[in-house]
């Protein structure tokens, strides 16, 4: 054989192949239309033409599942619109669903029976996923179709296709994101202009970057669903929700923030994925998946994440320290993260192949919070008296939490202690806390947070 | 045809499938032991166990093809080892070849060989993807294998993913990297210490950050191989080496550098890739693509990357603006790549998938660098004679290149004037040049560099 033998052939290609462009297009069938959803319709349709050249077949918009179908929405063809959704992922001839209703019920129903159908699907619900991930992808599975989910965490930010197969022949050991942008544009609001939470909360509602209920952003639920997707993926495991430890971003003060610039920190809303080292009792590496705020040094590629902005950063044994950064939310980057996974799997489709499936061949145990070890920061409220820093350091000693550095402000019935300490397990950390709050010379312990990322 | 046509096949998905863990272990064959390719060989050996699992089949490293066999490689089986590399990748019972050798040839006749012989290939061979992927593409279609290759742009980033497929359903307009870990680290290190070009250099060999042969680096040939590779992938169409324009480092000099502080800017070798608008003339949109040094605004996510680390700097229509950033090089962040790509095309072999070939749909025209606009920074050493500025603005407004600032540091024979331009034409630029060259009051045109990014 020559090498000549295997230079170009006149063979067609999908994505130069007029002759596949003349196949049956692929039907695609769309189950909700609110923000991103009619970004993802007005998507398909305008850019239709290179959606085909892409794939190699036309992708035709058969149906819109909504709540009221007599809603007014231009650009797209009113007879598009069904409320029956159950009839839409139903029919014999739809290929592709796209799920962006959100919610548990009745997005699992729908899902469950458009893979049952024999559909593939590319859904953006992360709340579903962290849930009741396991049962999609046995569906998925079982029916020989795949489930794609890039826009269910960060938005428009490639990082569930990095994690599932750029990175998947390395051992990633932590995953640390800034993954809810509301929070994000919070905290960052509260750094620059030195206000309280409340009233920037406020001011993010006007703005539109939070939710007149703005419960699942502020008390981490959004991000510690995040959490769990990305710690099942980093370490071939199974993470749910109800795994993922979960403190929100409301009692963060004005002066927590100022307290973290004292210590060349920013204050962020992070979600933590790590992996254990070996159990020295021979059961194996766990991993601790948990979402808090966090003071990050100032140097720390996490820190410069401003805004509404998302980012994730990775650790890996092999590839090193890598970060991901974008738009975590709006119509349009989470139309476009649900575009590519549309054509993927309309590509996969055309070529009868399927993307990875669940990999969780690892069953790894989740450590609850009272093992996982890292550093804190501090505040006390204490009595000026002679021998106030003695009894501190003496609590601290005797559950065995070592302080790296003391600092004492004001005087007289103003004073106050903050303490950084060193690596110590978060259940001798509690332990102290309600030790100091028990000193008589102690009055309060004002502010406890956890110092996260090497710079 | 009815739709259960065009469905996956019944073939088993490998992630839940203990059954497959029997079957034949896909087999390996490496090209190239060097720094990547060691650390390849040590990792799929050590870790057998987790590939396995992710796969779904053991793989197995069948030979090592080297030029020198009698090297002393610890931990690596000495019968691996062989000269022939031609009659490795021949094997009949090879699946999967991974080529790191770089440059050419033999790779190139390697790689062929390879996919006639049905085997699916990873590399890392940026020069040979830059100047010939087309032809490698083609036959790895033709022959119904895969050809995947993250590793050979910014080492472990996952980059060729994201624009392969989570962003294929998005319309990219523009990707600007700092792709080139030598030159960034000289271009940081001069920044910080005020050094010139040559003994920075110097510092950078001796700390193992530049090869005794700097050229490929210094020059931009690197940058410009991953920039051609980068912008046929973004705007689905061909772009060769020859197709970048590409200027090096080696000019740029201290004072460069602290022109381009005074400006809030910092220097970085960039590889650009723009797509236009839709020509006035109907002949549609091309594309630019660029490797120089450049004037980046401080608050340009991408001035922060220092040091050896790269980033890519991704703008599209949906998704808006992402970066990816992480270690560029170096034989582990390369090998996490290649590794990665190995499990992906085994997943696939396994499956009896194929991922994405090539798209180059778009056929788009490559703009010479005359066509290009952009802004411009200028240091002229002028005569301090009355009517100097006037002669000189005569000049730019003649070429039709309008200014923004103009700075005159000095006095008598020392004179300089810093001139920053607005978006100008490179052809008009560079006539203006000319033009500036020939007036008796300017002594010389110290320094033209081009300000990209918008902050």
């Amino acid at each position: 054989m020559t090498v000549t033998d295997v230079r170009p052939s006149a063979e067609p290609r999908s994505s130069e192949a007029p002759a596949l462009d003349a196949g049956r297009p692929l039907k695609v069938a769309l189950l909700g239309c609110g923000t991103v959803g009619s970004e993802v319709a007005r998507l398909i349709v305008e850019q239709a033409d290179d959606l085909r050249a892409r794939v190699g077949r036309p992708l035709e918009l058969v149906g819109i599942a909504v709540r009221r179908a007599n809603r007014e929405r231009p650009g797209l063809d009113p007879a598009l619109f069904t409320t029956d959704a159950h009839a839409l992922v139903s029919r014999p001839d739809v290929d592709l669903v796209i799920e962006v209703i959100g919610g548990i019920e009745p997005a699992r129903a729908l899902i469950l029976e458009a893979l049952a159908n024999g559909a593939s699907v590319v859904t953006a619900n992360k709340a579903l996923l962290a849930e009741d991930g396991a049962t999609l992808y046995a569906a998925a599975e079982r029916h020989r179709v795949d489930l794609y989910f890039e826009a269910a965490v960060a938005g428009a930010i490639p990082i569930i296709r990095p994690l599932r197969e750029s990175l998947v022949g390395d051992e990633i050991t932590a995953v640390t994101g800034i993954v809810n942008g509301t929070t994000n544009f919070i905290l960052d609001k509260m750094d620059t202009d030195g206000a309280g939470f409340a009233e920037t909360l406020a001011e993010a509602q006007e703005l539109g970057y939070a939710e007149a209920d703005p419960t699942a952003d502020v008390e981490g639920f959004d991000a510690a669903a995040k959490a769990a997707i990305l710690a099942s993926l980093a370490f071939h495991t199974r993470v749910t929700a109800a795994d993922v430890y979960r403190e929100g971003i409301t009692d963060v003060s004005s002066s927590d923030i100022a307290s973290a610039r004292e210590i060349g920190c920013v204050v962020k809303l992070v979600a933590l994925c790590q992996l254990s080292d070996e159990a020295a009792d021979g059961s194996g590496r766990s991993v601790s998946v948990r979402v808090h705020p966090a003071m990050i040094p100032r140097t720390h590629p996490l820190a410069a994440v401003g805004g509404a902005y998302n980012a994730v950063f990775v650790e890996s044994r092999s590839a090193g320290r890598l970060m991901f950064y974008g738009p975590g939310a709006g119509g349009s980057p989470t139309a476009s993260a649900v575009l590519g996974d549309l054509v993927t799997v309309a590509r996969n489709r055309v070529r009868g192949a399927l993307g990875p499936g669940e990999s969780s061949y690892a069953a790894r145990r989740v450590s609850p919070i009272g093992e996982v070890t890292t550093r804190y920061h501090l505040s006390l409220e204490v009595a000026d008296v002679a021998g106030v820093l003695a009894s501190v350091a003496q609590v601290f000693a005797e559950h065995d939490v070592s302080i790296q550095t003391v600092r004492q402000n004001g005087r007289g019935a103003d004073a106050q202690l903050v303490v950084v300490t060193h690596r110590a397990r978060d259940s001798a950390l509690s332990a102290t806390v309600e030790a100091l709050r028990d000193l008589p010379s102690v009055r309060d312990v004002t502010s406890v947070m956890r110092v996260e990322g090497e710079a």
